[in-house]
């Protein structure tokens, strides 16, 4: 079975073509500059690469030119569109109703609609890329796999913030979680990889990237997860602050003459790393070498970041009340080997001990804990697109 | 040595007056709607109690009560006001500038004065409490103890903000800490009774009342607690939400109309297990109430504060790597035998053993962990006003 994965973006289209057999990909490439000029078609298959200049006003247009290369007889991969069977949609937010993945109909078109409020610049992209795609293959099956959908099974006495309870009822105000696909794909492949009880294992997936976040589940299933209501919530991010007392955004917008959408803007664009580090680079690479130049700043940032994945580490560990495996995934989890030496240096009391030869490693599947460590450390590159196929054929099989 | 202990609010004046030679409460008292009609003071010493009342048009005068009634024939402890060496204030905020008790002069002053903004309730009182005592007893010196000063002592990387720099710079906005005078006489408490290294003993304690905190020490030094910029940050209180996602604030903001001031208000003030609750009560043992008679909002808000406290010592287990001491202090901590024991459910895996017959206790110095748990886990009943009196003590002795 052939399945198209589709992540778009308000003026972006990413795309991969998977074949299930083998899970293997056949072409991927990406759209940009959608209703914008200059709009551009990248695609990739078998080791080449086509670039396509085209006009594409919206995401209709975008998924014909996808369509057109899938087909191509030079860098195209198959004969005919309807070699695939489905089209697996990343899609933001599924609000309170949907936390598994569906398959698309009028309903679950209506939700995510209701959800442009929970997801303002995402649920509306995903739905044009819905339809787009409705267009284009007609009776190919669309699947929703929804961002959300991890963190919604966690219990109520993690999901709920402590306002008053009408705010949850009204205006659906809870914490849901994002990264849900990589969360499900890690969280699952480790339960395997660390030969874990598949009911009962104990899991805490760090997700480390410019957006990071972090996970707790028992057999896979969710107990808690550290982005909230929106994806702000949580760890230090490239350019997100993260945790704050929810009186700085009152203390900043008196201070400084601003309305709340201001200053929130500037908790989502300004902060993390790239704020504590004065204006260095929402990129650790940039900040790790302002902080090795000597930069106090950019130390104190990687500090902070590092030293609050580690309180989440062991916060997720009461949580559940212990861990078995520890996986670091993502941009700076798969790659970074002095920062997950770094936050493993604080759980020495959970037995946990670091192989430093197997630590320094990237972007692989391995383990870097010692086979004495009480916790399997490993790192596990995250896949969010294979995640997404999986669902998607899972549904329409 | 006689310390005459202060705290000040808009409208009240708390005191005691202790005896240092063996540490007791000679009397104490509390000065209500001071500057409002219908002002009271309320005396009490040598079992018996005196209730004045009379207009206290301000601090200056509920002051000069208070001196009246600890020198009265019949009520009062002291000869004359000369006995009293010294006065410890409780003062908020110190700001960035002061971590440590300090001898008021017009520095001092000044700083409780520039810190109005950080404490605009509380500064400005107790201001007015230092202010009348150095009217009524000029000569006598006034000790400053902060409440924010524990809490100055963590490191950089716990009392930042992942926000913009200048925001530090400029605004002093940064994790501060409350509750000070408990956590500092509790964790010194504690490495004395669970007789830990006093440079290297890791304790945790768990001040849990209408308002709530925690706070990890190493050797008595805070290494992080969890009020922040403002005591909302952290667990859920009677009324504070505690953490929320910042964008929490925006979205309410957003959907009901209101400005920032008011958002924040409904998160200190009707937040917390009131508003998980539905509104039943801010009183933990009302909603204890209401959950043992089935009522599902009060057993959710009750699971989410005891599941946040235990996320909290997980994450200061994590911040220390280790803890050798647990302590519960405060009207919740000191009382409430069940909240405790749920509480340690979540920590076997730090070798945490609860013994409940030791455990079925209230509002006294008492271990409760058995003799094989790997954590000494204690009740521990907080005296601010000794803690207060000590710092004041040593100052001028």
């Amino acid at each position: 079975m052939k399945i198209l994965v589709i992540n778009c973006g308000s003026s972006s289209l990413k795309y991969q073509l998977i074949d299930m057999e083998n899970e293997s990909v056949m072409a991927k490439g990406l759209c940009e500059r959608i209703g914008i000029e200059g709009s551009k078609l990248t695609h990739k298959a078998n080791g080449k690469e086509m670039v396509v200049e085209q006009a594409m006003p919206a995401h209709t247009e975008a998924i014909k030119l996808v369509m057109q290369a899938l087909v191509d007889p030079e860098y195209g991969v198959i004969k005919d569109t309807k070699e695939i069977s489905a089209v697996g949609h990343r899609v933001l937010h599924g609000g309170k109703v949907y936390s598994d993945s569906i398959v698309v109909d009028e309903d679950v078109k209506r939700v995510i609609r209701e959800c442009f409020d929970l997801g303002p610049l995402h649920n509306p992209a995903n739905l044009m890329g819905i339809e787009a795609c409705e267009a284009a293959m007609p009776g190919t099956p669309n699947v929703a796999v929804w961002d959300t959908g991890f963190g919604m099974k966690m219990p109520e006495k993690a999901y709920l913030y402590a306002i008053p309870y009408e705010y949850y009822d009204k205006y659906s105000i809870r914490r849901y979680g994002f990264h849900g696909t990589s969360h499900l794909f890690v969280s699952g492949e480790v339960l395997k990889f660390a030969e874990l009880d598949p009911e009962k294992g104990k899991v805490i997936v760090c997700h480390l990237g410019n957006g990071a976040s972090i996970s707790a589940s028992i057999g896979g299933k969710c107990v808690d997860t550290s982005m909230g209501l929106t994806p702000l919530e949580g760890l230090i991010m490239g350019t997100r602050s993260g945790d704050v007392d929810p009186a700085v955004v009152q203390f900043i917008c008196n201070k400084e003459g601003k309305d709340v959408n201001e200053v929130l803007n500037i908790l989502n664009k300004k902060s993390g790393i790239l704020g504590m580090s004065d204006g260095i680079s929402s990129d650790f690479r940039d900040v790790g070498k302002a902080a090795e130049e000597g930069n106090h700043h950019a130390q104190v940032a990687l500090d902070a970041f590092i030293y609050r994945v580690a309180k989440y580490i062991g916060a997720y560990t009461a949580a559940m009340n212990g861990v078995d495996a520890i996986a670091f995934t993502a941009g700076v989890g798969e790659n970074d080997i002095e920062s997950r030496k770094k936050i493993c240096e604080y759980l020495g009391y959970l037995g946990v001990e670091i192989d430093d030869e197997a630590n320094n490693c990237r972007g692989k599947v391995q383990m870097i804990s010692t086979p004495n460590s009480k916790v399997k450390v490993m790192v596990y590159p995250t896949n969010e697109e294979l995640a997404i196929a999986r669902e998607t054929e899972r549904l329409v099989k």
